[in-house]
């Protein structure tokens, strides 16, 4: 868990940014985000990415995509009611498995990076992605990648 | 916990009415709006009206007001991603507490009403509400009130 | 909404009472339980009731369940880390609809109570609870009921 | 993002390990435990051994402790409504901060690790960890370290 580099906090690295709303159940008992609510924020900009990439009803039946690690780095403290951007892109591209980058900006400041390791499974099993997976993938990528 | 009466129903009954995101979170196991979510947009909902009402900031510092009840009817299915629009305003105002009424609304159809009681203490006791405080929450009656 | 019945207070009128324990991120801004988390307790302590009643595996297909409607009544702050036990039972029976009644407890004393609507649809329409059902909830009926 | 070492899989590596009780609401649209709630929980088996080193209460006024990263490793999906158990230990101790290592259990199977950073700040500042809180945190030190 090394600092982000410098990239990570400009969301011009990131193919696609969208806001989200914060919520007063985000806060902590000191009024500022709850760590919690960073990880739903950035599930939702996962997700979102998600179905831009390709609807989850167009997906084979034998496949099955799972989160398998997330990590948060909290840069900054985060407040309601302010909302968020979260700037998402793909990361390195594996075998049977691709990263997910994220960052979340609030008034124009970074206050988080996120790494997300999605795995693929094809009949249970680690096999190599499909190619138009591949290619719906390498679209999204973030800058250095 | 009657049916709701048909002006419950309808956005225009409410002076405030604010669009709120749904996450990917709010779903329950048959990717429906879960009913906690429900609960946490209208909380959201009478958060931003008391933020209108009066700033937090100002209030005296012996006055404090608390939420005594919460009454939800479900009355149809959420879902995710659509946003929804959640009507707030301002029900029976009575000697040291309110009525805050609510309506959720999701791509054009109502879906839940939400009846809160607000109890405002003052040095720890029921006194009746000051003037100013009245006057600022008749601004922001529902409809039949 | 008017206050609870007296018995309501009391948790030897319900015939189940589970101990839960309460989380950090239950607490709100003020370090007290949110509004959100008795929900989301009374809500884990009908869920158990229900596996008590009925195992969700032998239901009939086309027989579903729905929560038509949630009061809470909050009577006293609740904090963290104590745990809290929610006392639930069966109140009125209806010809396709029941009530839940419960109570929450902490440190011995009520801290809310929750009354929640179930309807019963069959093939999508609002018929008479089966006999059998009528029977495994009457076992569970709270006291006064 | 590396797979975590067999001795994170032992709960015999950690000095301290607590029961959790999983919610209702922790399941997601797969009836899985969701990667929120693995979140929810490791932090409140953060929240506990934070306890138990040193109350909340006896932290001098300019010293603060905050999260700096989290990452979570998920190894197999976990259910409701059986108990979580959380084994959580210190790991690397630095100048101004310090890891704690946890794990997650269900039915005798490790389903999740997190690693935790956090920072101690004096006066706003990164200023060598006091020689007392060492001493406490060298006592709750997991097995490797």
């Amino acid at each position: 868990m090394a600092k982000p580099e410098s990239w990570r906090l400009d969301a011009a690295s990131y193919p696609v940014c969208i806001d989200f709303q914060t919520r007063f159940q985000d806060m902590d008992i000191n009024g500022h985000l709850n760590n919690v609510a960073f990880a739903v924020l950035f599930e939702s900009g996962r997700v979102l990415l998600n179905r831009e990439i390709r609807p989850w009803t167009e997906r084979p039946a034998n496949e099955r995509t799972m989160v398998a690690a997330v990590e948060i780095n909290y840069l900054a403290e985060g407040n309601f009611p302010d909302p968020v951007q979260i700037a998402t892109g793909i990361g390195r591209l594996g075998t049977s498995s691709w990263t997910i980058v994220q960052a979340m900006f609030q008034n124009g400041r970074c206050i988080a990076t996120c790494d997300t390791v999605v795995v693929c499974r094809t009949d249970g099993q680690a096999k190599p992605l499909r190619a138009e997976m591949v290619a719906e993938l390498e679209q999204k990528l973030a800058k250095p990648f």
